[in-house]
C-alpha cells in the first residue's frame, strides 16, 4: 500500500530553506499553497522558521507521525537523513537530490546502500533524482513536488518517469479546467517500482483514467501483470518514449534483429490492455474523454453539426480511425423531418443548420442516442451569431445526460464563450476545439470499449498434450544452453515435432550411405539442404538444393554439396519437397524481463520491404493468435484475392499458439524464425519449411 | 483584379435591416466594429437608419462609388437589385442569399440568368449562398461578411469553400493572436471562382502564406495552373474534404476503378506544388510557421530542451516525419561544452537542463544556428520555477533574430506565462504547446521549402521525336471516339509503339491459317491471347494460354481456345513470351475538367491489397517521374534486395514520361492499364506485357 506516498499523514521537508529558488522551499510552498490537509514539518539543522513554519533541527524532534519525507539535501548527507527518517517511523523517503545511479558506478553504489539502509527500517525510497508525488484529492491535496503546475482536483492520475512529459500531461488537464487526481514522476526507480506505483493508481476509487508515459521498463513482465489487471475496469493510456530511436520497426529476419524496442512495447501494450499514444495531446484527449464517460458498447458514429466542412473532417478522421457511420431508423429519421428545419440534411451526419435553434439541437441528439444503432454522438456546434448559445447548450446537456452513450462536443467559438465551454465541461461532457479531435477521442472510448470486452481465453498448454514434449525439448536444449549457436536442421525440428507444430518429413544425412534410407523415408520430390550450426543462410551458400526429382538428381546434388562444405563439420538433410503454399513467416524472440515475443508476417519483401508484421507476447490463446493475424495489412490475402482458396486459418491459429507456449516455456530460444512457412486452404496442415533456432 | 472585392472604396448593404439577427444588420455591424476605412451605405426600400447610417431606398441614390455589395434579399427579388447595381457601376456582388444551385433546376436557372445579368453590367458575381470576404489590412480593414470571429491583421489568407472550416481557420489564428490577411469563403461559385481569387492572393503582397480548403473542384485544371505559378514563392496550404468518402484510395485495376476524388487531389498537389494536410490544427500550425519565418534550407533539425521526455517526442516526431537529426562540428560541441552547465547533455537535442538561465539558452540556440549543419532549431522551454523566464525569452528572441534558419519554440507552462508567450510572438518566432507540435511546424516549413527548391523538368514532348506519333495515335482511336469501349489488343499494342513504349513483339491471328507468319515473327516460347472487346478479363475467362514452346503446344493451344469462343466476334494475338521480370502497374486515367492521371505500382497484390500506389497528374518530365516512383512504399525493390540487381529505374522513368505525354495529348483514352509491366536490370528496357485500354 503507497497510502503514505499519497495520503500521508504528516510530511516532512528535509533541506527546507527560506531560499524562494531551493526544492526545500517550494516543496513547502507547493503543499502550503494548494491547502494541504496535514501537518507541514521543516527540517533544517540550523533551525529558525520557512513560511511562517517552525524548522525543527532533525525530524526526532517531531512528535506527531510522519509519515512522507521530501528530502533535497546533499548526496552525502542522505544516509544520516536516511537514518533518522527510519527511527522517526517514516514510511516513505521522496529523494529530489541527485548523484545517484546517473553519475555512475560510485552513484550506485550509494543508492543500493541507501535503499539497503531503508529497507533496514521497512521504509521505502522514492527515487532518487525524481520530482515528487501528488495527491489532487481535496480531502489529502498533497503537492509534495517541486514543479509549478496549479493543482485542480480530478479523475484522471499521471505516472511519468520523466518529469518534463508528466507535468505536460498535468498541464494540459489543469488549462482546460480538468485537474488530475495522482501524480508522480518517479526519477531513479531505485527502490519503488513504476508497476507497484500503477497497481495504487488501479485501487485508487477517484481514479478513473491512467495516464502514462515510460522511457525504459526496468520489470517489464511485472509492469504487463500489473496492468493487464487494471484494464479491465480502467483505462491505461501511455506513451513509449523513443519509438523511432532504434531506426524503424525493422525487421529482418536475415540480419537476426527480428524485434526491437518498439515491437517489444506494442506487444506488452496489447496484451496488457494499455491503450498506446504516440502524441502526448492525442492521448490527453482520450483521457479527458475516458475521465468523463464510459465507452461506447460498439463503433458505430453518429453525427450532428450546424455547418458542413467540420463535419466531413469528423467523417474522415472517424473513419480513418476505424469507426463507422451509423445510419438511423425509420422511426428515428421521421423524428429527425418532423423536428428539423425543412433545409436540414437528415444523413450522418445530421446538419441541423446553422441557424438551428436549442429544440432542433436537442431532438437531433436525443433522436441519435436512442437509436439502437448508434453507440456513440459527436456534436458539432459553431457559435452562430444569429442563435442562442446558452439556451442550445442547455439543451444539450439535457440530452446527453439521459444517455449512457458517450457524447463529445466540438465548439467552434471564442472567449466571448468560454463560460459555455467551463458549463458542458462542468456537466461532464468532453469539449474539444476541432472536429478532428472530437471524432479521435471517442475512436479512443471505441478501442477501450473493445478492450474491455474483448475476451481472450487462455493460453491453452498444449505442451499436455504431448506428455513428453517438455522433457523433449529441454533434452534438444540442453547441450546448448548458453552457448548462443544455432541448433542443427534435424534438433530444430525435432522441437518443432515436440510441440506439435507441423513439419516435411526430414531424415538426417551423414554421408551417401544415408542416402537409402532418408529416399525410404522421405520419397520424392525432395530437398537435400547442408545442416551446419556455422551456415545460417543456407540459399545463400549454396546449401540448399530443391525439388530433386529422382535419386539421381538427388546423388548428384548431393555429392556437389558435399563438394562444397568439405573440411567442414557440416551434415546433411533430405527433407520432403512441400508443394508451395502461402508463404508466411512466424518468429519467436527472448526478451529478457520480459519472456518471449512472437512474430507474425507474411513472407520475403512482405516483411523486410513493406515491415508489415504483427508481434506478440507469448503464450497466446487463441482469441489473441486470431488477432494477431488480422493485425497485418496483407492480412486479405490470407482469406483469398481474385478468387483464390483462403487459408485454412483456424490451423494456422494453431501454430501460433503452439509457437507461442514453446516460446514461452523456453526464455532459452534466444531466436527462432520458422521461415518460411507454407499455408495451404484447410483441410492441409500448414507447414513449417525451414527452421533457425539460436540457443541463449 | 479582385480589388473591388477586397478593396472596396465603398460598401452597399442591400437588405440592410434593424433586425440585429439579420444578415443585413450583422454585415454592417462587423463592418462598423472592425473599423472599414471607406463609407457604408446600408440599403432598404424603406429607408430610415441603421446603426446610425442613413439608410438609401436605392443603391441608384447614393453618390460616391461603391465597389462591394453584400445582398442577403430573397431570391425573388435579385435580379432587379443586380439591375440597380450594375447601373451604378458596381464591381462586385457578395450574394449571400440562398435559393439557388442548391434547390434544383429552378435555381440553376436563376443562377445563370442573375450571372448573364451582372455581366452586362461588366459586374461579378461572388456567390450565392455564401458567406463573404474580408481584408483585414489596417489600410482596408473590410469585414463584409455576417460571422463572428474577430478580425485581427496578419499575413496568412484563408479561401474556404466551407463557411464552417473557413471559420474554424480563421478562429484558431485569432485566438493564437495571429490573425489573418484575406479572407473568403465562396459558397456556389457561380461566376467569380477560387483560382481567380487564389490568383489574387498569390499577387497580393500582404499575404505571405494561403491556407485553403475545397470540398470539389469546380475548374481542376485552372487550379492547378494557378497555383503552380504561386508556390514557387509563397506557400498553399490544403485541406481537400472528404477523403475518406469514396471509401479509401482503393485502386482495383479489375474493378476499372483505377482512381478515386482522393488519389486525383493528391497528383493535383504534387503537380501544383501545394501542400496537403489532413487536419485542421496541423494545417494551421503549419501556416503560423511559414507566416513568421523563411523556409529551411535543408531538413536537418537541431533540437534544445530543458527536459529529457518532450525532447524524446519531439526526434520521434521530427524524425518520423523525415527530418534528420543534425550532428554538431567540433567546434561547436567545444563552445556548448564551454558555455553550458557540466550536467548539460550535448547531443541532439541539446539538454541545458532545468536550471539553464539565459546565457545558456543564447550560447546554445546561437551554436546551433550557426552550425553549418543545422537546417532549423527546435527549442523547448519548461517556464522551471526557479529560472528568470523574462531573461531567457530576450536571449532567445536576440539569438533567433540574428540568423536566417528557422526556429520554432515549444513553451511548456500556463496563463501566468501568457505575457511571455506573446512577447515571442511579437518577435515573430512560431510559439506551440506541444513538443510534437513544434517539430511537425518544422516538417511542414522543410516540405515547403522543397517544393520551392525543386527543378522538375518540362515534360517533354516524347511524341515529337516520332513525328507520325500523334497522328497514328489520333487514327487509331478515332473509330472508337465516344463509344466506351476496349480497343482490340493490336490496336492497343499500335498505341503503345506509336509513343516508343516497349512491348513484345506481337501478331494478329484470325484463323489458324495466320499461324505460320506469327510464328516466324514472334519466335518461341510465345503466348496466345483471344483478343476481344468483349472478353476484358481474359486470364479468368481462359483467354491466355502461357510459355507455349513450340508449335505443337501452340497448335494445340488455339484449338482449344477458338472453341471456347465460338461463336463471338473474338480474334487472338500471338505474343512474344518475355522472361519474368518485376512485375509492375503503369496506368492512366482521363479525369475530365482536370486531364490525366498517370499510376504507377509494384503488380499484383502490392496494388490490391497493400493499396502500395502512387499517381501524378500527366504530363510528367523525368524528375517528376523519378519522384513519383520513389513515392511507393515497396521502392526498395526496384532498387534490388538481398542481393538482387537494381532494375532499370532510368528506362523506367522513360515509360512513365511516354505513357504520361499519351494521356495528356489524348484525353480520350478514359483507361489505360499495362498490367503488368515487367521491368530487368540496367540494359534490358521494361516491356509492357499486357494492355488493356478504354476509349471515351
Amino acid at each position: 500500500m503507497l497510502d503514505g506516498l499519497f495520503r500521508p499523514r504528516g510530511i516532512g521537508v528535509i533541506g527546507a530553506s527560506n531560499n524562494p529558488y531551493s526544492i526545500g522551499y517550494i516543496v513547502i510552498r507547493n503543499l502550503q499553497e494548494h491547502g494541504y490537509k496535514g501537518p507541514i514539518f521543516p527540517i533544517n539543522p540550523k533551525g529558525g522558521h520557512i513560511r511562517c513554519f517552525k524548522a525543527f533541527k532533525s525530524i526526532l524532534d517531531v512528535d506527531d507521525p510522519i509519515d512522507l519525507v521530501n528530502i533535497s539535501v546533499a548526496a552525502k548527507l542522505i544516509p544520516q537523513v536516511i537514518e533518522d527518517c527510519g527511527k522517526k517511523g517514516v514510511k516513505f523517503c521522496i529523494v529530489h537530490s541527485a548523484g545517484f545511479k546517473e553519475v555512475g558506478p560510485e552513484g550506485i553504489k550509494r543508492e543500493q546502500e541507501m535503499v539497503a539502509l531503508a529497507h533496514e527500517y521497512g521504509m521505502r525510497i522514492f527515487g532518487p533524482n525524481s520530482q515528487g508525488a501528488q495527491n489532487a484529492d481535496p480531502e489529502i491535496s498533497s503537492y509534495a513536488n517541486f514543479t509549478f503546475v496549479p493543482m485542480r482536483p480530478g479523475n484522471i492520475s499521471i505516472v511519468a518517469q520523466g518529469g518534463g512529459m508528466g507535468e505536460m500531461l498535468k498541464l494540459h488537464l489543469y488549462k482546460v479546467g480538468i485537474g488530475h487526481r495522482l501524480y508522480c514522476s518517479y526519477g531513479n526507480e531505485s527502490d519503488l517500482t513504476m508497476p507497484e506505483i500503477l497497481e495504487y493508481y488501479g485501487q485508487d476509487p477517484g481514479t478513473r483514467v491512467i495516464m502514462m508515459q515510460t522511457e525504459s521498463f526496468k520489470d517489464p513482465a511485472a509492469f504487463v501483470r500489473v496492468a493487464a489487471q487494471i484494464t479491465p475496469h480502467k483505462p491505461i493510456l501511455a506513451i513509449k518514449a523513443g519509438r523511432t530511436r532504434e531506426g524503424s520497426v525493422a525487421v529482418a529476419s536475415h540480419t537476426g534483429t527480428l524485434v526491437d524496442q518498439v515491437a517489444m512495447a506494442r506487444a506488452m501494450y496489447r496484451k496488457a490492455g494499455v491503450v498506446q499514444y504516440y502524441n502526448t495531446d492525442d492521448m490527453i484527449r482520450a483521457a479527458i474523454a475516458l475521465g468523463c464517460q464510459e465507452p461506447p458498447p460498439g463503433r458505430r458514429i453518429g453525427m450532428i453539426t450546424n455547418t458542413g466542412g467540420p463535419g466531413i473532417q469528423a467523417v474522415d478522421e472517424s473513419v480513418d480511425r476505424g469507426l463507422t457511420l451509423a445510419t438511423w431508423s425509420p422511426a428515428g429519421k421521421q423524428r429527425l423531418k418532423e423536428s428539423l428545419y425543412a433545409e436540414a440534411s437528415l444523413g450522418n451526419p445530421v446538419d441541423v443548420v446553422a441557424t438551428a435553434n436549442a429544440d432542433h439541437y436537442f431532438a437531433a441528439v436525443d433522436t441519435l442516442l436512442r437509436e439502437e444503432s448508434v453507440d456513440m454522438v459527436l456534436v458539432f456546434f459553431v457559435t452562430a451569431p444569429f442563435t442562442d448559445t446558452a439556451a442550445i447548450a442547455r439543451r444539450l446537456k439535457e440530452a446527453i445526460a439521459a444517455s449512457n452513450k458517450p457524447t463529445v462536443i466540438v465548439i467552434e467559438t471564442f472567449e466571448k464563450y468560454q463560460a459555455l465551454i467551463d458549463d458542458l465541461r462542468g456537466a461532464g461532457i468532453p469539449v474539444y476545439e476541432f472536429a478532428e479531435d472530437g471524432a479521435r477521442a471517442l475512436a479512443a472510448m471505441a478501442n477501450y470499449g473493445e478492450i474491455r470486452r474483448r475476451q481472450w481465453d487462455a493460453p491453452p498448454d498444449v505442451a499436455a498434450e504431448l506428455v513428453t514434449a517438455r522433457a523433449r525439448v529441454a533434452q534438444i536444449l540442453a547441450p546448448h544452453l548458453g552457448t548462443g549457436r544455432y541448433l542443427s536442421q534435424a534438433e530444430a525440428f525435432d522441437v518443432l515435432a515436440a510441440y506439435g507444430i507441423p513439419a516435411p518429413r526430414l531424415q538426417q544425412v551423414a554421408s551417401a550411405a544415408d542416402l537409402d534410407s532418408a529416399t525410404a523415408a522421405v520419397g520424392f520430390p525432395c530437398v537435400l539442404k547442408v545442416d551446419s550450426a556455422e551456415v545460417v543462410h543456407k540459399s545463400d551458400e549454396g546449401g540448399v538444393a530443391l525439388g530433386l526429382a529422382d535419386r539421381k538428381a538427388l546423388d548428384a546434388a548431393f555429392a556437389a554439396m558435399r563438394d562444397r562444405f568439405a573440411g567442414t563439420a557440416a551434415t546433411f538433410v533430405v527433407q520432403e519437397q512441400r508443394p508451395k503454399g502461402r508463404e508466411l513467416i512466424v518468429g519467436v524472440k527472448a526478451c529478457p524481463g520480459l519472456g518471449s515475443l512472437v512474430m507474425f508476417g507474411l513472407g520475403g519483401v512482405f516483411v523486410e520491404v513493406m515491415r508489415d508484421v504483427a508481434f506478440a507476447l507469448a503464450p497466446l490463446g487463441r482469441a489473441e493468435a486470431r488477432a494477431m493475424m488480422r493485425e497485418i495489412k496483407g492480412f486479405p490475402l490470407l482469406e483469398g484475392v481474385r478468387g483464390e482458396a483462403p487459408v485454412d486459418l483456424a490451423a494456422l491459429e494453431d501454430v501460433l499458439v503452439r509457437v507461442a507456449r514453446l516460446g514461452a516455456d523456453f526464455p532459452a530460444i534466444a531466436e527462432m524464425d520458422l521461415n518460411p512457412v507454407f499455408a495451404y486452404p484447410a483441410g492441409t496442415a500448414p507447414v513449417a519449411v525451414d527452421v533457425r533456432l539460436k540457443v541463449g
